[in-house]
């Protein structure tokens, strides 16, 4: 018997040429044989996101928000456009809808707007007529119908959100890599691929680097427990699924390490050791619009200690001259900065049971001569600070350590 | 004291790059010392339009109209948007709209979609908010927010349409040449700008093959009486003004000569001579969608006549097809067709009053040794056909012989 709905999404590089929106309709229309009814959700084609934002950025140097959303939501609706025609020219019913047309609605954010409800009438129509939905990800509309996008990799939550909404059995995200790795496969050739992975270890690795899938969506699949099969649209082989609770399924303490070499640290010198501080120090930067990761105090026998803490490498000007004023404000000594830090991280539901992971972590960094910054750790992750020329060792050592490579 | 509401259209060309879309956010704005409120509709940006349209067949020989809709209309979206950026980077607030967004509701007659009504509300509140107004042309949205366009040229009409709605005192079309000219420039050194224009001859030059403005627009602006301004985006010099009734203005018997080379001749022979034929035949070419032109029946002093008209080329087969088979129905003779011909036309209300126009016509072709094949007449145009290779010549001695390069 047919199963009920799937909602897939296809990312960019799936759709990069004619010859690959061609490929991408045939499968499409294999999976109807399997479902009542699809739903696919698409991305921009290849390139066009980046050069509608030159276009963009040649025009102004500060481009309005409202009008960004105008203007990159087109390229969804070229792809949707284009799919249902390959789809149709298959010989089978399709229909394209906008953003808007679905009625995704959203907030007024323009750029990263969050979206507040769905009422994918349309769709539910089009099924009744047999058709198969394309729908262009990343966008929505306020209630006042201006058009917004949901912020890079939104295509993830359009698939998500509406795969909720319809009471979808699961959604795929078709993607160019065929799931997700113990560890980057490019940064170790024994990174193996992992069959299923909770949606708390899926956020920790999205979080902390895997830029395989949107953080966001993640969560909201978590929320209502959505099932997720991150795979490859090059490949028919079985990806990874993303689903509430694997402990009973694999009893593995850590899943997978990530590493990620695009944060800088800061170091604030000689704050005064007082009730509030931190809290004033991170409103001045959160202020400045950075957002902090790490964060590490100092163990202080003095009335000073010291505060260090990671940005984006990005926001690393914006954040120096944050943690210049306030440092001044509170009589604090010198900031310091550092680029040449990366960021190394294990993670596993299974650490919450196991003993000794920290230790095994600290252990093998050591034994391998790689030095430890700062540390930070959370209910299913380790992360450390290291000097950037050590990550690869790094990932190499503890992926060892921890017995990745072995299924 | 400013006037109130100006449109102004800008046609691809005139937003081939960014160096040229933030030249027309300059001119706009100076647009913007002269009148209250501004209001400017985009076509999409040079070779957009026939990019999309290449991909599409590049996926399908057939591409569903609905999706071309969806297609097409982004073309429009990504100008309108650029626009306004360009504007609010020269300090000046701007907000761009799509067609489904102001409110241009159309009928669903997908990629040839006709307006029926025209909202623009959230115009009026742009204008009471000091906004320069960018709307994406050539678009619109059914009643059930599918997304529609109003076939080739469509922004004229979306121009046209809107300062109708908003009770604008005047049009701009700009385009890449400097207004309507008493001939095609390119083709006769001595053509000289029209300054005024009225509908009816417009019209007649438009559908006779001067390409600067869509036939559909002027019949509206005529019937609304809007006064249309046709000049180039590259010069400030004026344009053409077309307005209904130039006679107490220039008294001139022809304004202007146009040729079109893109017709051919078909024959039907010794057609029975009988009440109801021509409709019968004319009937069976519509049916097969082909739009006739020009129609002549000799007389003919036996029980048979022949009749001819002209189609445009690219119609040619199919016309061909439905000619034969009519004939075999009715019993006529053979049919025959010829590609080599033009038509000439010389266009003028002034020719209602003045006498001995058609006859000064057929002369000058006639010292010219130059055959006329058929003739067609209207209230305010005389056309003959002639051998395709005697255009030029027709042109230019028309020209002369009345005239047109004297101011």
């Amino acid at each position: 018997m047919k199963k009920e709905i799937i909602v897939k999404k296809f990312g960019g590089s799936s759709l990069a040429n004619i010859a690959r929106i061609k490929a991408i309709a045939k499968r499409i229309l294999e999976s109807k044989t399997k479902y009542n009814d699809v739903v696919v959700v698409v991305s921009a084609l290849g390139d066009t996101t980046d050069e509608l934002e030159a276009m963009a950025f040649n025009i102004s140097k500060n481009p309005p928000d409202r009008e960004m959303d105008m203007l990159m939501s087109t390229g969804e609706q070229i792809s949707c456009a284009l799919l249902a025609m390959a789809i149709k020219a298959l010989g089978h019913d399709a229909i394209s809808f906008t953003g808007a047309q679905v009625g995704i609605k959203t907030d007024k954010s323009h750029t990263k707007a969050r979206i507040e409800t769905i009422d994918a009438n349309c769709i539910r129509q089009a099924f009744k007529n047999g058709l198969i939905v394309i729908v262009a990800g990343f966008q929505g509309a306020t209630h006042s119908n201006e058009i917004t996008t949901l912020g890079r990799g939104g295509s993830d939550l359009t698939a998500v959100a509406l795969a909720i909404t319809l009471k979808a059995e699961v959604c795929e995200i078709y993607t160019d890599v065929n799931g997700i790795y113990t560890t980057d496969p490019r940064l170790l050739k024994d990174a193996r691929k992992i069959k299923t992975i909770s949606f708390d270890e899926m956020l920790e690795m999205a979080s902390l680097g895997a830029q395989v899938m949107q953080a966001r969506s993640i969560e909201v699949a978590k929320r209502f427990n959505l099932p997720i099969h991150v795979r490859s649209s090059f490949s028919k082989e079985e990806g990874t699924m993303i689903v509430k609770n694997t402990t009973k399924l694999e009893e593995i303490a850590v899943r997978g390490i990530t590493s990620n070499k695009s944060e800088a640290k800061i170091t604030i010198c000689a704050v005064p050791d007082q009730p509030g501080i931190a809290a004033q120090i991170f409103n001045e930067i959160s202020k400045a619009g950075v957002n902090v990761d790490i964060i590490v105090q100092n163990i202080s026998h003095t009335r000073h200690t010291d505060i260090s803490f990671t940005v984006p490498m990005k926001d690393l000007t914006k954040a120096i001259k944050a943690a210049n004023k306030i440092a001044k404000k509170i009589n604090a000594g010198s900031v310091s900065q550092d680029k040449d830090v990366a960021r190394i991280s294990i993670v596993g539901s299974g650490m919450r049971s196991h003993q000794g992971i920290a230790a095994k972590m600290f252990q093998t960094l050591a034994k391998n001569k790689i030095n430890i910054d700062m540390i930070a750790t959370s209910e299913i992750s380790i992360s450390c600070i290291i000097e950037q020329n050590t990550t690869d060792k790094a990932v190499k050592a503890l992926h060892k350590a921890f017995e990745l490579q072995k299924k």
